[in-house]
């Protein structure tokens, strides 16, 4: 099974130098050290140090590492809500973060549009200010994004509210603006083309003041992956548990790659990708139709196309042996859809063979 | 920093096997392929088959995997107790567990004996029957275990309580009656010799039923890591997230190889170490003093010794240098202890060059 690209949203191809950084982890006893050593919090310092300057990140922004994006949704409610949290929920991620909240017992209040589709704001009902307003960058399951102008008009609509953003399947590709959101999370099996089992997640000064808050009036916020527990550790370049080492030293690999590569240049690659992918499915319109119409809200990382007349399984198998595994449907959708990734470590190659692919199957 | 043994108490030395399976991994595309995969649940299903195996798992206990051990104290309280929780305290670790129970807003209570103790039944405190009994099988700060046979016993005592047992740093080397106990778990950089980044949950049918009973009351058991969404995912091969995909592959052909050599042996040879590590601190006695006083609760698998008139530091560099790291002394016993691993990777020609070290420093 060797000579496989896999253009599959998550887990994905892993980058491309992170067979190399195994090979060194394991030289280098990466996998033995104390999680309480010197040379682990050097490791934990370049993986934060390279996420900063990829992010851009302001200083005043803090960065921790959890077990995945998924925990994060849990971890984001209870620390970061006392009761009412709003969604913006157009598929099934989006909606598994607002159930998250439902069964953490919030007052959980979602915005819902149908899969495949996104958010007008001029069209939005009228909410409440929430506590934790809870949006999602990337509809991993449908590929349908969210403008970031978009978030930031929702910034002043709701001033008071933390803004947390699921980046999951976008990062490292938005060149977000983080002074208008709170926090930002995603996992590393996606963009960043690393093992799965290990979630980073962005949060500022404001998020910390809530979860005291709610600390303070006798509110339980966790325990080991509390915000307050997860700064206290980061601070000394740790983390509360035996965390996986092994994946935060990959991340700083990958991420100091990636700026060496120019994370503008990584952006203009994934643009010129997506520009061939929707061309090329928009060229083959007798067998395949883009999910998302509004071409403004779709996405570049993840993209959707319904596959016309035949099984979606047919072109994933045709694709599959000539070297392209492609994501299937996500949910409902699995017989029908083709999901696309779009992420640095694809190559322009492989997009252009995928290209010629829908053009001959 | 080739040709260096890692008898640190986790994170450990890899188990022998893991570099070549990290290779194969690599080979076969086991970091890229979906979770929601047949692949995939081949790699889960054939992981729990070799656990259980190994651990001669009764068939009414089901096994899932979280994050770390640490996690499993956190969803432990959350999803197998209402407000009352009883600890057996002696070290560090315990004492974290019962701290998560106050952190989580429990009914803590415990009966805490000095580090370096064990527990004598005959002297315990009177307690309620607490709804959740937490015992840790091997307190990894301090080298301290509990037989076996105590654990029995408290069965009989509080036979209405589930009854939890942190085997954290002591698997697979206990063969435990899982008919005794509800509940046991373990992260895997420690005995099982694998990348940190993972832990596995044991639970009966018993448990399951206090999560759901929990839950028809109303109450709070978390999200994706809730019992029952563990069980709803294990049952079919799969995780409720994006798990650390490499680590149950990589757990699966660790307890594979461990399930061929036999963990008769593997017992064996855990049990010839520690008498050569004992044996050789006791002969050694004017340079150190066992920690554990009653050889009935000395661990097999962390041996922990004070360094007399020197500074501990001392000698853990004299063994770095000859190609042994050792594990300084947890908390306060940083500057003082020394604690010895021994896992089934560590050979015994290892500990033999352990003892003539003790003999030359």
């Amino acid at each position: 099974m060797n000579h496989v690209y896999f253009l599959t949203p998550g887990p994905s191809q892993l980058y491309y130098t992170v067979p190399q950084h195994i090979k060194t982890a394991l030289k280098e006893h990466i996998c033995s050290i104390s999680h309480r050593s010197k040379s682990f919090q050097q490791i934990v310092a370049h993986a934060l140090e390279h996420l900063r300057a990829l992010f851009q990140l302001p200083t005043d922004y803090y960065i921790a590492f959890t077990a995945s994006a998924t925990e994060v949704w849990e971890r984001a409610i209870e620390n970061l809500s006392q009761e009412y949290t709003l969604h913006l929920v157009n598929g099934n991620f989006s909606k598994k973060f607002y159930e998250f909240s439902k069964q953490l017992k919030r007052n959980a209040q979602k915005w819902e549009v149908s899969p495949g589709k996104g958010f007008y704001l001029s069209e939005m009902p009228p909410f409440d200010p929430p506590e934790l307003l809870c949006l999602t960058h990337n509809e991993t399951s449908t590929g349908v994004t969210m403008p970031l102008e978009d978030i930031y008009t929702l910034r002043k609509r709701y001033p008071e509210a933390l803004i947390i953003v699921d980046a999951v399947s976008s990062v490292p590709y938005p060149e977000i603006d983080f002074s208008q959101i709170d926090s930002l999370f995603f996992s590393v099996q996606k963009g960043f083309g690393l093992p799965a089992g290990l979630g980073v997640w962005i949060f500022n000064q404001r998020c910390l003041a809530k979860a005291e808050e709610l600390l303070s009036k006798g509110k339980s916020i966790g325990t080991y992956h509390s915000l307050p527990s997860l700064l206290a550790s980061i601070q000394k370049n740790e983390t509360p548990e035996t965390p996986n080492v092994l994946g935060i030293y990959l991340l700083g690999k990958v991420a100091e790659d990636m700026n060496r590569r120019g994370i503008k240049t990584i952006r203009q690659e994934i643009e010129a990708k997506a520009a061939i992918a929707y061309h090329h499915l928009q060229k083959n319109n007798d067998k395949f139709s883009l999910f998302v119409n509004d071409p403004s809200h779709r996405s570049a990382t993840v993209i959707v196309a319904e596959v016309l007349h035949r099984p979606a399984a047919d072109f994933i198998e045709f694709c599959k042996q000539k070297g392209i595994v492609l994501g299937s449907g996500y949910g409902n959708f699995k017989g029908v859809h083709i999901r696309i990734a779009n992420f640095p470590t694809h190559a322009k190659e492989t997009f252009q063979h995928l290209a010629d692919l829908m053009a001959q199957w």
